[in-house]
């Protein structure tokens, strides 16, 4: 007899704690959040047992490296460290450390299995150590906010999504100033390290702060680890960003529902538009997973200087095709920095933003004489939604905010328009075009990470442990060999020098952790290139559906890690 | 040892058959996809073994018997009829049947599963029937486009969501000249029997064609089966309407997502707008699965007769309170059909329709002389983007298509304006408001059917093949007792006259089966009504998660059915 169907999570229902819960957030879950918390994690092996670190070779950096030398004196060139297996443990374990932890920037699923991670390894291998969370991101490095990392405190969140055990923020430790306030806290606390988890500029900047720390001869290292959704954090040894495979999947479920819905109806174009920032991966692996009609890959309209109009046309163009066959439907995804890869754009975008910085703009139109006439030009081209929003959404620098542009939006009137004039020509009899526009964004950022997630924010908090104890600084925890099963996964530390090179601005040299952007040469660029056309005129909609925690789907690993790992074909 | 993360669903992956399959449609699905086909289904055990029919007393109506008794001379106060154990079976085996089935309206998840019960009811019970499916929704029976359902044809489909086995439309069978058409096709077809999926239109349509065949002395029966996401198609003896157990996880799934995003950030007001026509019902169960801090439901806008500067109030004053808790965030649900419940707005409308109807739109604004002043008011009071939205969007037949109409933008903007005037008071000295809109409709309808709806949708349509073949017509198959295990449900089939009421239009009187609304005294509504102050200052979030199909939260349901059997305290 199988079970009844029963109730969902009640309202006096499931309280998260086996072990009494003392939070101040999270008195209460769901069902599924409840059975995750106490989901046992694989776990790499050379973990498990006593390990030692070895070093490489010296490291060099990703471009520059006579100028990051300069601004990296203490760290330049340091070795990435792997961890091997050992007869006895490395250090000492009866050292007692205090270590501060921060969660930087956009939410990604996972963030607490780090700090989960990096918990256990002190309860491991540091018996009696103290674990700080600094609250609201580094603004509480930078205010000494904190709280205290009990066992109880971290239980209710382990293996959940979100960021609010500690909650995170946007601001950075980048000046003198605000080294300063950083030294202060981690004297305060009497710091032995800190974990900051976070995206490139959070690691950059955790990256100058171990530089500045050991410049002052302070105890307290610094490690970083590669947390962001967009996919651009990545390099040989870190192979991804943690909360990819997680958000690729809560919006490739979506994707492949509206897929299901759009063929089922058979009258809507549904133009969905993806968070991600400039990097377009969300999008390519979203597309390598659900298989729609249309996606456009910012880093290509770039590459090939391609003009809205440009991007209008092929869209149009496969309508177009499409109704011939008799299908007046389809799923069309757009990276959400689209409007910024467009050569023209970003030019219309600089002068709006010098224009703005300086004049009040008229109702009569006379600021637009300041446009040149290309960008005067393309102004006049964009409906009257996204001129309001190009001189309206305007960041705290005064910049537009390019995530706030509804590009599907104006792809649709752009699409109406063309067709328009199509049918006019007599170019177009097909049927009527009818768009629906989506934007997916939020509701990727804090779902339960996938068991991916899950197992690999825990290696990378343990290793974080790992690192600091040894005495490392200025590394990014690095997880590799991902591919295979978990307990043959390798872990240890990059330089975060390596992966930097500088930019000019304001003519002072700056280190940047360069953005890693979709490659055209690279494995899920091609692979999408080689099916994209055959996509765009047959129905071949993969609908994956919703995560799965248990069962022959629940590891499922994203195409554009496995691809690019070379274990797929 | 723990299995590798492995490859997600590939491009050259997973075809859906085991049996050699030739769909038109679906050449490739997920992983998941492919798992969820030959899933076994729990299923009743008066299905199973030799059943017969017991008819109950005489029906009435839900309101003017008499109308609807004129309006159905043939099948006005058939009885239920219930299926109970026999020692036989009531019917020979050996008749062959042929069948017709239509999807009719919007999407909801396990259609496809109601066709295989069908299907196999006609294999178990009588071998060697013919199953078309008519193509494209009601259109189809009456151009008489049609396929033949075979067992490798709906194999694919099995468990799946969308309709996209056949297809739906929205097209209805109502004109004297319409009968005639389905009349013409099922006499083509030499059909038995006809099984409409709908909701309550299509319900009411498919029972005046049950009444047209048999004055015309036709054999071909027509049985109705309970679809809608919204929930509103529903009575005693028919629970719930399939899909919206499904529809209603997928968007607490998302709204879950976004709660921990909101709590991570601490910086967003999420306005939710969520799918569901004229009802409630999907707000309501979301809330009572999410626990938002705030929820609007239309019915109890329009008892209390609010508006819209009371909604906005209302949602301004917990936005103060929070705030001066510290919490500058939170998550907000509001129904699709709000601003239609709302009376100034309905007035406001109609007014619209009206002028629109006659006159045209000077841009000067002369025309909005011909508003009464309240209405000019109310007018006026919308933000620019929504006046738009009521003067362009517009239905074929002219009416003003709320469904279109973003809401949740709009509230953001009044709550904008408001704070901004309190502010100015002195009455709010609280944090900085930032809405971020949402709108959850398309993701929802398509997705995968849930355990439940799966083992639901299977049920009715084998009952539904039962109720052909002992020769009912005019009925609407019903599957009860859902809160006990699937193999204690109860199958049977309720008139469909018992469920209508008249309404009258152009001076006729129009059969309608009455949506059934959120209820104010029901125990759904009651039990959020208790909750819902400590929801709004509390920060009592839950978050589903994806929805699962195996393990021990995958046999959930939904907490209005439950409450409205009385199986949740």
């Amino acid at each position: 007899m199988s079970p009844p169907f029963i109730a969902n999570a009640d309202v006096t229902a499931v309280n998260a704690a086996s072990p009494p819960v003392i939070s101040p957030v999270s008195s209460e879950c769901s069902e599924l959040q409840a059975h995750r918390i106490d989901q046992p994690l694989p776990f790499p092996s050379v973990l498990k047992n006593p390990f030692k670190f070895v070093d490489g070779p010296p490291s060099s950096a990703a471009g520059n490296p006579d100028q990051i030398a300069k601004l990296f004196p203490s760290l330049f060139g340091q070795p990435s460290a792997m961890l091997v297996p050992s007869d006895s443990s490395l250090v000492q374990m009866n050292q007692k450390l205090k270590i501060g932890v921060v969660l930087s920037g956009g939410q990604a699923p996972g963030g607490h299995n780090v700090i989960s991670g990096l918990f256990d390894y002190l309860q491991d291998h540091a018996k009696g150590s103290t674990l700080y969370g600094f609250k609201g991101g580094p603004a509480g490095i930078m205010k000494c906010k904190y709280v205290e990392l009990t066992a109880e405190f971290i239980y209710p969140y382990r293996n959940q999504g979100g960021f609010d055990m500690i909650c995170s923020g946007r601001d950075k430790i980048e000046t003198l100033e605000q080294f300063k306030q950083a030294e202060e806290a981690a004297q305060k606390l009497d710091l032995d390290g800190l974990v900051v988890i976070g995206g490139d500029d959070s690691n950059t900047n955790a990256c100058l702060l171990a530089e500045y720390l050991r410049s002052k001869n302070m105890k307290t290292r610094v490690v970083g680890c590669p947390k962001t959704i967009d996919g651009d954090l990545k390099c040989k040894e870190v192979p991804t960003s943690f909360g990819f495979d997680t958000a690729c999947k809560i919006y490739s479920e979506m994707i492949g529902n509206v897929m299901v819905d759009a063929r089922s109806t058979g009258k809507y174009y549904h133009f969905v538009r993806l968070m991600g920032r400039a990097a377009s991966h969300i999008t390519l692996e979203c597309a390598l997973q659900t298989h729609p009609n249309i996606t456009i890959i910012g880093e290509e309209v770039a590459v090939k200087k391609l003009t809205l109009k440009n991007v209008t046309e092929y869209i149009v163009d496969v309508i177009s095709k499409r109704s011939e066959l008799g299908y007046n439907y389809g799923v069309i995804l757009i990276p959400e920095g689209l409007i910024d890869f467009i050569p023209e754009v970003q030019q219309l975008i600089a002068e709006l933003n010098e224009i703005l910085a300086h004049d009040n703009v008229d109702e009569g139109g006379i600021w637009k004489k300041k446009l040149t006439t290309q960008s005067h030009h393309l102004f006049e081209f964009f409906p009257q939604a996204i001129q309001e929003q190009l001189l309206l959404e305007r960041d705290p620098h005064g910049n537009v905010q390019v995530a706030k542009i509804e590009t599907e939006k104006m792809l649709i009137q752009m699409v109406e328009t063309e067709l328009e004039k199509r049918r006019l020509e007599g170019a177009y009899n097909g049927g009527q075009f009818k768009g629906q526009s989506h934007f997916f964004g939020y509701e990727g950022r804090c779902g339960l990470p996938t068991n991916f997630d899950s197992a690999y924010c825990y290696a990378l908090g343990y290793t974080a442990g790992a690192l600091l104890q040894s005495g490392k600084t200025g590394l990014i925890s690095s997880v590799g060999n991902l591919a295979a099963p978990v307990e043959d996964w390798t872990a240890g530390g990059t330089a975060l020098t390596s992966l930097m090179d500088v930019e000019r601005r304001h003519g002072k040299f700056k280190p940047v952790i360069k953005k890693a952007m979709v490659e055209l040469g690279g494995a899920p660029f091609k692979k999408f290139a080689l099916f994209r056309e055959q996509w765009a005129v047959e129905n071949q909609y993969i609908s994956p559906g919703p995560i799965q925690f248990v069962g022959p789907t629940s590891n499922v690993l994203n195409h554009t890690l496995l691809l690019e790992l070379g274990a797929q074909a």
